[in-house]
């Protein structure tokens, strides 16, 4: 291992918290984490404060504000998705390593470690400066992961302490290692979770097997109902908000290194590459919406067998959606179709889940030309410009609500194993968000 | 709770054993189970011994066998099914409890409760006359619900000390409390598990779905193709050997108490009864084959969302089965199936699991007769005749391999709840199984 930065000795230690926000026995972790932020921040020479919400907290910071000056409110989330299956990590999720020039830990890109680079990156032009060349606000949240439900009440109730001119979030993607992306668009999300129940309690297959509906069985058949064979989405109404690609768009994308179908399945590893046909697999990820089943179980799940008829099943969704579709709509005909195609002998519990909308951008602003100005000296790179597979809900309230766009500079790479075991971040990535930051708020300021 | 018998004293010891022999990690319960049987069997004046196999014991007990007399071999299971899910046992699996007139614990009547009852009667026989009337060979084994793997070449291995002119086996139902039921027919069973494997790992599906088949969505398809919308088995060939039903017996058990729909119905608690159509469904779980998922996972089991696409799936299938369908034809048939449907972009591995041969029989020979007699003597009400849903292969084998056929005298109610939490056995049911084998035991030595 090389030797430790005082940078990444704070980020190890950002990364040790097992702040993992959707499961309520780590609350407790997810609370110490903003602690230790909030410390962090405030001896910055910052202005920190922790807001509680009904879960988990909110921690803001601030400089010292001055009239006539661009307010450049930087967003990240603190809180990380859970890490199971940990049999499959090859070093402990909450005990950061470099290996291979990378930082192994569960956060270490999502989004700790691009979060705290720009923490560093401020706290290095003050101790470079004396003071930032704009007004900042730093805005942190610690429930990203369970879909921001506590945000959007806190940007409303505190429009004036957040008020900004510009949001920059850092929790997107590179397209690859060394290339500069500015992300103009996301896609937004609707999540449900279905139950279906059958006898009264679980039953021997071979007595009752056949005389009533099994529930494993019927959630199977639900499932196989979303798709045709083809991979097209069959809930009716789905496509109907689609916006269309830009042919300039399906143009630049093509020409776009890092993400052509072979490095799709390189990355991915899939036997071959599958969806819906006509698209491209960075048109299919980042502007084509989807139906996913993110957890699905019923009966017996241990070693060998048991002839179990289970009296449950259930199965966690979720879309991914594109402009200009509607997450509430959505949810609603996914409701609709889910009812519609209930199998006989079971009943149907629908349990809608966290949504975003999605979100685009205009990348040609001059709030955009800037950040691709920052992210040219961050990188020493001409910066590519692309959409995103994934969701930010939060990205859609800071235009609604406070009335401002946000500038996506991602910095994860596409191996880097965000949401899934052995979560990683490069080195140099992290010392790139340092410099990115420092860039982006001088360009900004001009 | 009543004041406890030697015999309830007896059956509890005998519960108290957490022989799970699926589970690995049982291993050594279901061992020490043997050596306690081994034990009383000894003490009751027969000769025990107890015989290894490649996994769990089985236990082999005789009294002095004279010429000319007839020859008996009693079969049971002292192994039990898995517990979970654990949380809904009112109490615990292995601390037999009497309420409501029942013991309440896992295997209180499948099989420990029923097959005690064939020991304590032969002990009652012996201490109140002396000796039996007939040749008697006690056979346990400790792997009926794994599949009983090594019965069979213990058999073939044994079969002189094995001999016998008919086997009796208590591991089937009763029709209703009170009605003595003859079983002439089994069905069963073939089992497979199925994984699907995608992308090499774990990955997000916001930067990654829409562009690689997943796992889950496929599992639900290819169970989805198990079936057709009318609840028919759709694997080619599946119902071209099976016997129809004959019009006596589709008249017989239409009047059978306690099997009409409505008792199905009440029994499971399921919303509506759902299965194959132009069937009752007596008709469907005894005489008709089924496919059923056991267990089916993939993905974020926990609380909460995880917006995951993961890397591999899995199903549990059992097929159970009827004359003259053969299990490994089946097995082979389902695996051309599954290969056949497995959805683009995966992989599948198949692994076939136990099997056993239907089974049916002659109600109405000698030995049917005698039965017949020694279930009314009993009970004091006349037998009803039927076959049954459960699978016990090794039935199959004592035919193939002894050449002798099987009685069925079923002590389980339906709502036994056996393979699930709350298993149960009435006491009235553990005390007429004492009589039951006093009375069989005489009349077969007529």
């Amino acid at each position: 291992m090389p030797p430790v930065t005082p940078e990444l000795e704070d980020l190890f230690s950002f990364l040790r918290f097992a702040s993992i926000s959707t499961d309520s026995a780590h609350a407790g972790e997810v609370r110490s984490c903003a602690e230790w932020l909030l410390k962090k921040l405030n001896g910055m020479g910052l202005e920190a404060s922790l807001h509680e919400t009904a879960r988990h907290p909110i921690v803001v910071a601030k400089n010292q504000h001055v009239e006539g000056r661009r307010t450049v409110l930087i967003y990240g989330h603190y809180d990380v998705q859970p890490v199971d299956p940990l049999n499959l990590w090859n070093t402990s999720p909450f005990e950061p390593v470099i290996r291979d020039g990378r930082i192994w830990a569960r956060g270490a890109t999502d989004n700790k470690g691009q979060m705290m680079a720009h923490v560093l990156g401020v706290e290095k032009t003050l101790r470079e400066k004396g003071e930032l060349p704009v007004n900042l606000t730093f805005l942190f949240e610690g429930e990203e992961e369970i879909g921001s439900p506590n945000l959007a009440p806190f940007l409303i109730q505190n429009s004036e302490l957040l008020k900004c001119d510009v949001v920059a979030v850092s929790d997107t993607g590179m397209v690859a290692p060394g290339v500069p992306t500015l992300g103009y668009g996301l896609r937004g999300i609707a999540c449900c979770e279905v139950i279906l129940r059958g006898p009264k309690g679980d039953l021997h297959s071979g007595l009752f097997g056949g005389a009533v509906a099994n529930p494993a069985t019927g959630i199977a058949r639900l499932v196989a109902s979303l798709h045709d064979v083809a991979g097209r989405v069959t809930v009716e109404g789905f496509y109907d908000q689609v916006r269309a690609l830009e042919p300039w768009e399906r143009e630049m994308w093509a020409k776009v290194p890092g993400v052509s179908d072979q490095d799709f399945l390189t990355v991915t590893g899939s036997p071959t590459l599958f969806g819906e046909s006509g698209y491209s697999s960075a048109e299919r990820t980042w502007a084509r919406p989807t139906a996913e089943v993110n957890g699905i179980g019923s009966g017996y799940q241990g070693e060998g067998s048991k002839t179990v008829l289970p009296a449950e099943a259930f199965v966690k969704l979720s879309f991914r959606l594109v402009p200009d579709q509607d997450p509430k709509d959505i949810l609603e005909k996914v409701r609709q179709h889910l009812e519609l195609n209930c199998p006989p002998g079971l009943t149907l519990e629908f349990m809608p889940g966290h949504d975003g909308k999605p979100y685009a951008a205009d990348p040609n602003s001059d709030l955009g030309k800037a950040a691709q100005r920052a992210l040219k000296v961050a990188f020493n790179a001409e910066p590519v410009l692309i959409r995103e597979g994934g969701s930010i809900p939060i990205v859609q309230a800071f235009r609604d609500l406070l009335g401002a766009d946000t500038l996506l500079l991602g910095l994860a790479l596409s191996d880097a194993q965000i949401h899934a075991p052995n979560e990683n971040f490069p080195v140099e990535n992290f010392e790139a968000g340092i410099r990115l930051n420092q860039a982006l708020l001088e360009e900004l300021a001009k």
